[in-house]
């Protein structure tokens, strides 16, 4: 009866009166709230998502990282949705190769080709998101406990994921032309990471953009260290002068390369893809069957329609001219209200801000929620908690003038 | 010298002339044809899983798992999409809502009471396949090296999908109406499995129904041992009369409850969902945004629609009559060859048979490859290899003549 006791004590077993004492429920479940660090919510990458997903259209949306409505593709979405019901019916009901639809493949290489990237369509699967895409890489290559690098500040979806992976994440400071070489090269000789996530274009966060020379430097250091470095490109469409990508200079050695149509077309439709090195994309493409079965279906041929038929180009190109104009807007608004940019990007929808001293980013996105405002604080993009003064602005998100005067009152 | 040779001998380092040595690639990342057991690879879930994605439809597939494209509710779905096409923006471009469409969790939660299973929406998550959902519940509940039970013989993508997580499988023998009660509390007592997978009604591949005894005993075992069941539900609608299900009789809390569209209404669109217990809503939903961000979008929309304008009850009620009458045609004429359905099912598509004596159901289906025909053998589906002389039939892929005259060509 003691042994019972302490056991129940322990919790490992309860008592069931009248039946007996039975096992208790095992090991806790992998909530990925309760592991990781214990972060304010505020900061918290997952609360934030939450926030954002949840949020009805009358709440202003600035912390999160996509475009309105109104901004995304919607003409050319139902074109290509009455084309498709007007056309071959396996695209309607198939479940698709393997490694998904192939002329979105090819057609997928050929725009890589365009950004100096040289790839097969046989080194391109299909996934269902960027984010699926960068899991697919994770379970092909972590072992819980693995180091895996990440900028400071980086994108904080990246952060939830390496938590479900159970990765050791060391973050590298950003500067405006890419990672801190000399911290990068100290990280890999103090950590030996197995992984390097990151944008070379349009880094969210900040909007900084890779300089070659920091392009070079990090791929030798790579190259020496065994490293694998996956270059989240989701935004690539978004740029007016494309930068160099890593994938270009390394031709998909070390790094993986990863993209989506979720930011510029829909992310109601699901669909991504990753170019890796041939010897990885029959194992990736197993891990893609086991853990979903089905690939991209439907969904890479409502892409395929709106690629092929020319409404994409002229829409990314509506869409980055009002983003330049937002974003020009925007940086005066918040100058006015004493939040000041980090850095003028290129090109994109975020700017990285830091606010007047002695304000707390995350005080104010919890003040700012209780007046229908969701903002994406700092330190919810950086593992090392450097960022407590920095908000990350959506400009596509910052048109209403409410926003400012909220801020500007919260701030006071 | 002699050290950096050791080492490179060892494959830990690699010596590059002229440059020195420098640390080799890590770790083999995870091939799942690499790990798990070394199995011929007729005998392969994913090698079977690709034979059939990608044969073209010449390729008789009577080993799929899924209905021939002219069997899915083509006309539904074109009218569907040319609906969602005149409809509402946020549909074409939004996220959604981090549970998924609340309108068809609703629809959901109804269509389940009416099978006595009570859950509310706020228990229902929407993902991607019925596969994915399975998928996070593993993430969820699973470290490498934990027991996961399954029925031999059982759905072969589980083993995949398992193989993936790293865990131990232990196979319990199924007889028709369910897993054999003895062995799997003997199983339970050995092996202290986290999990058990398994199909109440129309058991893939065997046919098989839960009967209301099985179904008792299994949850109290399960309550006994703090076992967690997964009951895979996705061929729900191919039932005439609904079998007792675990999640009835449960109440979601030791079982929980996964379905899909993919089957019935189109594996294109890509749409699932997952009844689990109130508290592991929130963390399941939390490791569903960190690993793929999105919901389901415009997919849960288009089911939502094909489900409401009633198209979908009289298609599946005219899938199950087909179904029928393909079933009772295709055992008479395997049985004119020699194969003998191991039970006649009360429903679905497949139908497990037994190949004549001596004959092996792998060479078989190597033979077959050669002559255009996608075959499922039996030690696929059984990590015990006892099914060596068994086939799964799928009848609805069994209307060519042409299959039985190669097969009996190919038995001689």
């Amino acid at each position: 009866m003691e042994a019972y006791e302490r056991l129940a004590a322990e919790g490992l077993i309860r008592s069931r009166p009248g039946s007996g004492f039975f096992v208790a429920a095992p090991l806790a479940p992998l909530s990925l709230a309760e592991i990781g660090p214990k972060l304010e919510r505020e900061v918290d990458p997952l609360w934030i998502s939450r926030q954002a997903l949840e949020a009805e259209d009358a709440v202003l949306k600035p912390g999160c990282g996509w475009l309105p409505p109104g901004w995304m593709p919607e003409e050319g979405l139902r074109r290509g949705l009455r084309a498709l019901a007007r056309g071959n019916a396996a695209t309607l009901v198939d479940y698709g190769p393997p490694l998904g639809l192939l002329p979105l493949r090819q057609l997928l290489a050929r725009r890589l080709a365009q950004r100096g990237i040289e790839a097969s369509p046989e080194q391109i699967l299909l996934t269902e998101s960027g984010t699926q895409a960068i899991d697919l890489l994770c379970r092909f290559l972590l072992k819980p406990g693995d180091v895996v690098l990440v900028d400071d500040p980086c994108y904080f979806n990246f952060l939830a994921l390496l938590r479900a992976h159970q990765a050791e994440i060391v973050a590298v400071p950003h500067t405006p032309t890419g990672p801190d070489i000399g911290a990068f090269a100290e990280a890999l000789s103090v950590h030996r990471p197995r992984l390097y996530i990151t944008n070379s274009a349009l880094h969210n966060p900040t909007g900084a953009t890779l300089a070659p020379l920091v392009a070079h430097r990090l791929l030798k250091l790579a190259d020496q260290s065994g490293l694998t470095i996956i270059e989240d490109d989701i935004f690539a469409d978004f740029e007016e002068t494309p930068a160099p990508r890593l994938a270009a200079f390394d031709g998909i050695e070390r790094v993986v390369h990863i993209g989506s149509f979720s930011k510029a077309l829909s992310a109601a439709m699901r669909c991504g893809f990753v170019v890796a090195p041939r010897n990885w994309i029959e194992p990736l493409a197993d891990l893609k069957i086991a853990t979903s079965f089905g690939g991209t279906g439907f969904s890479a041929a409502l892409m395929l329609t709106l690629l092929k038929d020319g409404s994409y180009r002229k829409h990314m190109e509506a869409v980055r001219g009002r983003l330049a104009r937002a974003m020009a807007e925007t940086a005066v608004k918040l100058e006015r209200i004493g939040i000041t940019p980090w850095l003028e990007p290129q090109a994109g929808m975020f700017l990285w801000c830091r606010l007047p001293d002695g304000i707390d980013a995350a005080g104010l996105a919890r003040k700012a929620l209780a007046r229908n405002i969701v903002l994406a604080p700092g330190n919810a993009f950086s593992p090392a908690q450097t960022a407590s003064g920095f908000l990350r602005f959506n400009v596509a998100q910052c048109q209403d003038e409410r926003l400012f005067r909220e801020l500007a009152s919260l701030m006071d």
